[in-house]
């Protein structure tokens, strides 16, 4: 009866899976930023050599899953199940990448938020005994979504200072029942959660309470505070998104600033770079957990970061409908012993 | 290490989850067909009083996540999680119709084999001990899907034979990890299988190749034929790919045929509905597995069938750039008796 239920809402895995190899590939602009080093490729040319944005997508997401796989020595064939998706419609960046693979593969779709959701369906379903590795991977373009959630880039619309940049990237990550660490030890699914932000150049905004309320649900779960963690890491908040989901904690008396990161905040030199509020797009959180981050914990900066991916759950529809945006956030426990 | 793997990529769940409510709910066209006893609603009006397509499928959704919770005795609060997704860009047809049930969500997109995922997932997670309550769900709308994946419903396209209805339909299915049955006992996740058919309008011939990549691996893993099923029931194949299916294994010497059937044949009469091949879309083998196929198990009409749904993986856009369109099929096997 729910054995690995813990408190509300949190699943405490009793085996934890360890990452066996992880890894990031990124376009010009990403690769510019700060955290250049980390990086496992960085592709100069937009067009990855494809005829199309959507075709360049997956193959950054396929250069993601063939290093990934690399670094953990497994073949595709080792591998029992994969999670992916993206933000393109009908998931077609990771689908289209990953067709000739040979892995059976559950398609997921959490928006911004997919890294997180990947990684914790790939945890759990090792945790349950159904797998011994599994992948999750995602990614992001910033032209394919430009042109698709947005206008096309010939049309060079003006975009307010609350908009994000999109990442182009793609974090891949092969999850192993067996191995050194580190490992996903927890995982706090989120609810939906719209406030009524209708504003889809304002998605920080959007997205902020739900990563509040799955991160107060975590804590409230785990009998902890934020000092239960080395760095607590949402998705891609942005500065604005950033500010809120920081206030709302001061509201409750409780200080996430001072370990509170975002992969949108990281990624890009808002100083140097003009990407507005931050970076965003379901490759900005991927790529900055399977490079910076990962790597930081295995060079012993943190050993136990909450990271949490945010999804804003529109469509270019609902937008044009009126309606207001639904967002999600998924927290997932990465530490370096069981 | 993967103690509840079978074979090569099959899941034996060794507490497995029982149906606890299960409920299907569909337009005018589906509640004339054969099926129209099994299900729980019919709606006459395409627009279920929305004021758009889209906002008329989240209603759908609605109406059969309600109506299921009830029928297994739960409200929101006792579901653990769910897992859904749909069609539409983003999946906003359940988001958006599930965004203040305050659950916690994951997003799925398997195109329309997402109620074998989604089912596949609740079970999983159940069996893993994560929780006791679990939700899968989606849907599909005739009008939204066309106006997205072809076009507008006004400008009166013509349809060739090879192309099939999509159904105006959801189904939900409540998990439980306790209950009389049926069970869901074991579960094999497909591979993407792309043989290069480039029709959009001949989903059934570009679907039957991964149908018969999934249940062949389902055979193998379990050591069994089609004779261990009272029923081998596709999603939504329609006319053309149920009979490349049956010629498949045909030509393996394997006969499918005497207990195939296909949710997007029984659900409408082609003699009479101009449907063409089908139905089609994620609410078809949903409406028809939480209507007719769990009510005929619970009959004695079935004890053991093998419910495999299929996705095309396509978006209008590789369409349009001239690309083939790899799918998938989700098998889960439902027993009376566990």
């Amino acid at each position: 009866m729910a054995t690995k239920l813990v408190g509300k809402q949190t699943f405490a895995l009793q085996n934890p899976p360890s990452f066996a190899g992880h890894a990031c590939v990124v376009g010009k602009k990403e690769g510019d930023g700060p955290l250049k080093d980390s990086f496992d490729r960085i592709f100069e040319d937009p067009f990855l050599g494809e005829a199309s944005w959507e075709k360049a997508e997956s193959a950054l997401v396929k250069a993601a899953v063939s290093t990934a796989l690399a670094k953990a020595g497994l073949a595709p064939a080792g591998i029992n199940c994969m999670f992916c998706g993206d933000l393109l419609n009908q998931c077609v960046g990771t689908t289209f990448g990953l067709r000739e693979l040979g892995v059976p593969m559950f398609g997921v779709y959490g928006a911004c938020s997919t890294m997180a959701e990947s990684l914790a369906l790939a945890a759990l379903t090792i945790d349950g005994g159904f797998a011994d590795n599994a992948l999750a991977v995602t990614s992001s373009h910033f032209c394919s979504a430009e042109r698709q959630f947005r206008t096309p880039l010939e049309y060079g619309g003006q975009r307010p200072p609350s908009a994000q940049w999109t990442v182009t990237g793609s974090g891949a990550a092969v999850l192993s029942a067996q191995g050194p660490g580190p490992y996903v030890t927890h995982v706090t699914p989120g609810k939906m959660v719209d406030n009524g932000v209708t504003d889809a150049n304002n998605m920080g905004a959007a997205m902020a309470p739900a990563a509040y309320d799955t991160i107060k649900q975590h804590f409230e779960d785990m009998s902890a505070g934020p000092d239960a963690y080395d760095l607590i890491v949402t998705g891609d908040l942005g500065e604005v998104g950033s500010t809120i989901l920081r206030d709302f904690f001061a509201s409750d008396g409780v200080d996430i600033a001072s370990r509170h990161a975002d992969c949108g905040l990281l990624i890009f030199d808002r100083k140097k770079q003009d990407v507005h509020a931050g970076g965003s797009g379901c490759g900005c959180a991927a790529s900055v957990l399977c490079g910076y981050l990962l790597n930081g914990m295995r060079e012993g900066r943190w050993n136990r970061i909450l990271f949490t991916a945010t999804g804003a759950l529109l469509s270019p529809t609902t937008t044009m409908q009126g309606e207001s945006i639904p967002s999600i956030a998924c927290s997932v426990v990465i530490a370096k012993t069981r």
